[in-house]
């Protein structure tokens, strides 16, 4: 192998230390002094590996590497290094040391690419901080206005606008973080699993075809509120009642159209909330993951279905409102064919996969073609303490990752 | 009649104006400013009524009159005067106008008894307060003890003897509230049904046979909490989709036992609650009333038989926890056909009932035999704003105690 695994351990441990949450799992929120860390050891190792180094609009750390041709359109690979609150270590710092990684690698075998590489490490992806998800990235498509800066808050009120400023950027260049699509030929990114499927199928990559669409729905049962005493069984409008024989269906169902679609009820409030008032209204949302848009149609509809049947048979009323419709990505299949020739080449076992989570990769599909692949996560666990990827798993990804690099570079 | 419909009106009317919550319901806690006027108000009442007045040692209003017989045992006859936050004008009140009305016909009419009668307002029946249910009968049976007075508290951490001594009561006097059973002949009591079942059915009278026993439980349901998109269905964990499927199935079985059985989903609690993630623990209450403690014991084995089905089927794991058990209390053989036969005799429909609800006569029964009555609640609402019984409800109700008093009253 090129890579190092004492270097890519020692990536993961360094990052790990810019935490506001020792002891607790990993908790790095954007525009932070943590952030401020980590933000200063990847340009640091960037600087090492000849990168020149600079951050966009957004905050994003971009380590950008010539190619023979400077023309030609840049190539871009990294993930983000911000985290969930009491995360792990992998969950993003992943495809950051990735990207440091081969960065090095590059440098030391004298390499030259005919396209320039751009190593990226983007900044708010989670949104743990302000509620806002893929921020670098969509900043990078162009998709966040200077207005916006003003209405994202954090818990304590402070704007991004704020929180942007105070740490030394101005948030009046956040357009200037947006890129052209025919300047970029293509983004890569590796991420962890973060669910059971590579260690459970034995496989050390997972060549993602798909980011799955994600629909969100929040559901609304009204009953009547009575007292649990005196109020006869056939005579109630128990809106509880009415969304248990909705909400035990979905995920059998779900499991029933054998895709891999998957739905899940995260949340439930029964109000008014006391054990002795029948619940007069019930708030629950689901949230339906498919590579198949249609598959997604089929579930809401199944619920509909269900919903009408409690509506007969309970007397209830109910709403359904669509909160969250974000349509499922393809990965690029040029890429995902050099993923399989490396793999194969370089002995790693592999499968194809869908990514049940959004990820930066998902964002950059609006600009260019994207690749992604995943590395096993432990127990499937993730944005949690016990997140863990072992570093071998993680040097493969990378392994396959920089060859694939490399055939994306030589490219004219 | 000899019951005056004008005054039962401005009592009730009186009464409504004591509380906190103007346009929002009744809200009357105790040993409050609120609880002041109203106590106020009924002992005036009392007074004029040619009553003994005085406040046992926990605040219940007692107001006496002497029968021909001063030693043979006093018929305790009222309820309870404070409210639910947001409650009704009816809830409690309705048996303190019943005493305050009975008093002035006694009073107008000239009638001896030869028991003594003492017409009484309950304090702190609702727990609204300090969470402290049944707080007045529970002293006169001699429940209460002065070390509980400093354990219970209000929102604000006041205790209740804190409460009582700002209020001008002796918290060392609790222990003189309790009564001896041999000094008590009987306790009558009048409530609103708080169910929707003698308006459905059309009768004036509920006469009360049981007063339910009530099992109150928590089940806690542990799976394992897991990303929403990248578990696939058949690895999950899903505490919820598990309660779910238990919940659903309790309303239906508690209806076919046929004997009113009664069971209550009221609250649900699914952690760690975010749209995205599969709830690893599910947190529910099951409140289950019967007139037959054999009923509850199959409704609660019931839902453990479910609970194993979860357990092997989605692999979870759940405990069940008794946190309330009142076994059901059997009214007066006696009493009951008094009621019968004063109904027939003043031409009041009736129906045998059971109280689903907890009420002062339920611990007065630790002390004497009562006997309970309902008067219809319109639409079967209680503890809200809506809570309505009709004045001419009402007064048949009060009309029907009355008479039931003479009767037991002329007893030697």
């Amino acid at each position: 192998m090129k890579t190092n695994l004492i270097r890519i351990a020692q990536d993961i441990e360094a990052l790990s230390r810019y935490n506001a949450t020792p002891g607790e799992g990993l908790t790095r929120f954007s525009f932070t002094k943590e952030d401020r860390g980590a933000r200063e050891y990847i340009k640091k190792e960037m600087e090492k590996a000849g990168l020149r180094v600079y951050e966009d609009g957004a905050g994003t750390i971009i380590g950008r590497l010539e190619g023979k041709d400077q023309d030609a359109p840049v190539i871009m690979l990294g993930s983000h290094f911000d985290s969930v609150k009491n995360g792990g270590n992998f969950d993003g710092n992943a495809g950051v040391v990735t990207a440091l990684e081969i960065s090095r690698v590059l440098k030391e075998n004298k390499i030259e690419l005919n396209h320039p590489v751009e190593f990226i490490a983007i900044v708010e992806e989670e949104g743990g901080r302000f509620g806002s998800g893929l921020f670098g990235s969509r900043a990078m498509a162009g998709k966040i206005t200077r207005e916006q800066l003003e209405l994202l808050k954090d818990e304590d009120g402070i704007t991004i606008a704020k929180a942007m400023a105070d740490f030394g950027l101005d948030p009046d260049n956040i357009l200037q973080s947006a890129r052209k699509p025919e300047d970029i030929k293509a983004f890569l990114e590796l991420h962890i699993e973060q669910g059971p499927i590579l260690e459970h199928e034995g496989k050390n990559i997972g060549v993602v075809q798909y980011i799955v669409g994600i629909n969100q729905v929040e559901v609304v049962i009204e009953g009547r509120a009575d007292h649990a005493g005196t109020t006869p069984m056939d005579m109630r409008k128990d809106a509880l009642d009415a969304a248990a024989g909705v909400i035990y269906s979905i995920s059998s169902f779900a499991g029933s159209l054998k895709d891999c679609t998957v739905a899940t009820v995260g949340t439930i409030t029964a109000l008014p909330g006391a054990a002795n008032i029948v619940p007069g209204k019930v708030i629950f949302t689901i949230d339906v993951r498919s590579k198949d848009e249609q598959s997604i149609c089929k579930v809401i509809d199944f619920v509909k279905s269900r919903l009408e049947g409690a509506k007969r048979e309970k007397e209830v009323i109910y709403t359904i409102e669509s909160k969250l419709e974000v349509p499922p990505v393809e990965m690029d299949e040029e890429i995902i064919e050099l993923h399989y020739k490396n793999c194969e080449a370089l002995g790693f076992s592999w499968m194809n996969m869908l990514s049940g989570a959004g990820h930066d990769a998902m964002v950059m599909s609006e600009l260019t073609k994207v690749g992604l692949i995943f590395v096993p996560s432990k127990n499937g666990r993730s944005h949690c303490p016990e997140e863990w990827t072992d570093y071998e798993d993680l040097q493969r990804g990378i392994e396959l990752m920089y060859h694939t690099l490399l055939d994306l570079g030589k490219e004219i």
